[in-house]
């Protein structure tokens, strides 16, 4: 059996990572990054990186999970966005 | 002294908040909010809220700094979108 804080954790990723998805996926078709801040994206991107290494010391699914899936996402709109900044000069 | 675990949390705190304040600071001083999609970004406030409910249950400290920051900026972001979309009918 799951236990009440172990399931608000997976709610929590649930829906932190869900409404992420929309968002990333659309950058990552239309490969469109002017909106974004390549220095605020970066940081972003750390930010989930150093989350995962958290979870997995501490050794928390939801919180790997999370932001395993996240990070991925993050990774591959931070490579379009310095694509785009600094071997097209969008 | 910190342990490792717990730096790696402050820093990944630090990191993710941080990378969302502009934007945040940015949309509740101008109030448009048109570029925002209601169920997403209520989605995201939820799961916020759950991450802080989480943050309190395993008394992690840098899990609550962090969602509390951001669910109180993701809350007064909300309201805006409900009030346009709602009341001004934008």
């Amino acid at each position: 059996m799951l236990e009440t804080h172990e399931i608000i954790s997976y709610v929590a990723a649930t829906c932190t990572t869900a409404s992420f998805l929309p968002q990333a996926i659309l950058t990552i078709k239309t490969k469109d990054t002017e909106g974004l801040s390549l220095g605020m994206y970066s940081l972003f991107a750390i930010g989930v990186f150093c989350w995962l290494i958290y979870g997995l010391q501490i050794e928390d699914e939801a919180i790997i999970i999370a932001n395993a899936i996240t990070l991925i996402l993050a990774g591959i709109i931070l490579s379009f966005k310095v694509y785009n900044t600094f071997i097209r000069k969008q």
